[in-house]
């Protein structure tokens, strides 16, 4: 399997980055992310040049990283400035990679391409993220021991949630609301449309309200796997503006080809200052990514095997539609990588 | 390494099947085991042919099994009986693959030919483990981290007795008892008879008698790992029917290439309603399966690694003479399902 | 990846080896190391050649050692000597391979070649060991789970010292001190010599003298990982007499490609009979070589994974030349072997 090179992943959220060095595997990539100084995220190769000692064990000499080995020292672009033996003369080729790196919506990513810069502006809108005026925000991490791309699929069929997820996100609309996908570009939306129902019982809890409403999910999927989510309620034919809303980001980086960085983010316009509903919310969300999807997604895997999904020739729904695309789209860009 | 497909397997004690879905590998395979609402046992692939979520997740509407991740559901025979998507249209190839299960003493056969059905009157007969009257019926199950025909060998050679399982079942009369070999069709009898000789300490024990015995262990093997044991002890000279017998039922699963499903059941012909003989009988079995043959078993797979038995060139004795046919007459079955 | 076989290997610390077998992996191979009645070192492997049970789970019967399984016996040279079955007749074949065994300081050594013996006389010079009048001798072993030419690649670098071992064995004299690498046959000497200089605190305070010294760590190589230390410290212009040594002997055995045996013997010429120094010397050892010393080289060969550290292009550094040459020295007498 090969992943998309020129894009940005996630490779932390900027609160984990520090003084402190931090290790992560990143597409089959041991590396360690630290911050200059002045602040500004460094991304390099955690092996060192010399000895492949990892980096992230050593110690930050102001803006340099030094080998816990043997000390040699790498400034924050991978170059290694500084030698205790050999006169202090470096070795030519004494560098680690440096990954290019962008901080943005409380995230650090990184570029893994090593010819050409992802285009940044490809990246979705996840301003809500840093709105707090507007939005009660709640953050998570998980390590998922499956492939990205089980873990994208999961999200643009969220059909799911009637089953996996039954236990709090259960609304017989769900299944018979309008599906509709779009595909633009290389973005991929996957809508559903549920007017005039009973939401689910967050929607209501959150409305506030115990009539019918009208209710969404649209999600939306940018290559390699970065997810935008817009779930919201509103009482039957009011704007959506008059509603309540759950703006989520879901951020997929491949650690290995089995297994998932899975950063998520919540956003919701209800409760803002509320301590219950912020616990609540958690909570719900936790129970699900936590409790229901990651074990499925993990026995998933475990099902695969190292098999290709398509080799096994799976049954298509409907619901698989937007997994489907999103899967085409991210097959054609590594294709046309490769060329 | 191959299985043999035509042929029955142990999946489960029929105690263990119920409501709740049972999951298991045999011969590599994921199953789940449940049964209807009527009672029946039914044996499916444990892969959903949507997305290879795991069936036994899932839960019982009716006697459909549904997947627990988008809902779809299953009927006993596999056929995908209801979606949720997709306006309840089935999709074409919407089925998981159903084994044929067959109930006899306390057990679930499974058959794994896809092609036909295996004679299940090969099933030797195990009649003692339904015999209340007569029998005193003690049963385990084990999972053993080797290969299904080291077990076999284990089992087929019971001079290992009087070293692996010294401490309770030695009697200085088997290693000089009469041993023969007898292959009749596709089954293969090994046969020990220790005529005037002290017996081993359970049997003097069961039998309640000082003096010299008759005593002998008769072991019955058809393929693929189906195993019939009688040990017994008589007065010298009297006939068995005189005296004690252990009859043992050993059922062979291979779970992967280097793990067995070892189902077992021991039928005593004494002290039948007798508690303490019970739990003696019940600790000598287990002490000799759980604490010497398993960790032995695992020990020999472990020295063997990923290398066949013949490829290391083993030293042959005498007593190997019946596990070295039933692996001939095996290997055989094998060949011919290739053809 | 290829071992040198014709080569001695620390198999056990002598007092290791005695009447109960013990099992370890040399080489990739099962051996079984025990001492006969007159307490001769007997090297086997583990492997009975019957249905290759581990012979270490059996009894010693004598000087024969009993597989636990079905009872053949093996005597000290590996020839089986005793069949339980089969009238007593030993089949042709029925042997397991014996190695040659050597004990010198204190250690068991084993060779593995089949076809000539190594020169027992290439064994460096490690008579400290044995010279408790001048010496007090701690020892150690520790498994670690890296290949043993990284940890010869260690101990042939000892600039690590004063990074790796830094909250111990720092002096800043290290680093720029004469550093000469001579290679003698198949030996690599790898010396650094600090004249006039602040020594490291462990020989400050074996010194008990607070003005500079000369000071020196001298190391020798000879394949495949037999590794000789003698750090020491003088009141500087003083002949080496006069100061402090510690001499070490480095046995560095293969477990497989990528775990290593590592026996370590520490001999000191100051506070022999102290128990304050002993233990603050074994405690100033195990932290360096346990806590310091393990993590890394296992976290090198988890960098490296399955990748020859060559494959990946280190960056090399004149503290490197030493292990450089001792690598290039095995790798040609590996390849002399193959012809």
């Amino acid at each position: 399997m090969a992943f998309l090179k020129n894009a940005w992943y996630a490779g932390a959220w900027s609160h984990e980055v520090g003084r402190a060095p931090l290790a992560r595997t990143i597409l089959g990539e041991p590396v360690v992310m630290y911050r200059t100084q002045k602040g500004e995220p460094a991304v390099l190769s955690n092996r060192c040049a010399h000895r492949f000692a990892p980096l992230d064990r050593g110690r930050l000499v102001d803006d340099a990283l030094e080998c816990p080995y043997h000390g040699l020292r790498y400034d924050s672009r991978g170059q290694c400035v500084y030698n205790p033996q050999d006169d202090g003369v470096i070795p030519k080729g004494a560098r680690v990679r440096c990954y290019p790196a962008v901080e943005k919506y409380r995230v650090l990513l990184n570029e893994t391409a090593a010819t050409e810069r992802a285009d940044i502006a490809k990246i979705p809108n996840f301003d809500f993220i840093d709105d707090s005026g507007r939005y009660a925000v709640t953050t998570g991490t998980l390590l998922i021991r499956a492939n990205y791309e089980l873990v994208s699929d999961n999200l643009l069929d969220l059909t799911h949630t009637q089953f996996l997820h039954a236990d709090v996100f259960k609304s017989e609309a769900v299944m018979r609301g309008r599906f509709e996908v779009i595909e633009d570009g290389t973005t991929i939306h996957s809508k559903r449309w549920c007017p005039d129902a009973p939401p689910t019982p967050p929607l209501r809890l959150a409305l506030n309200y115990d009539k019918h409403v009208d209710f969404w999910m649209d999600m939306r999927w940018d290559p390699p796997g970065l997810m935008r989510l817009d779930v919201g309620a509103t009482p039957t034919g009011k704007p959506r503006v008059d509603g309540v809303h759950n703006l989520e980001m879901h951020l997929l980086t491949p650690e290995t080809e089995t297994s998932t960085h899975y950063f998520w983010a919540d956003a919701r316009t209800y409760g803002i200052n509320d301590p219950v509903v912020e616990e609540n919310n958690r909570r719900a969300l936790e129970h699900a990514f936590i409790e229901q999807d990651k074990p499925m997604l993990e026995a998933q895997q475990a099902m695969l095997g190292t098999a290709e999904l398509w080799s096994l020739n799976p049954v298509m729904l409907k619901g698989d539609a937007a997994a489907l695309r999103a899967r085409r789209v991210l097959a054609r860009l590594i294709g046309e990588e490769r060329l």
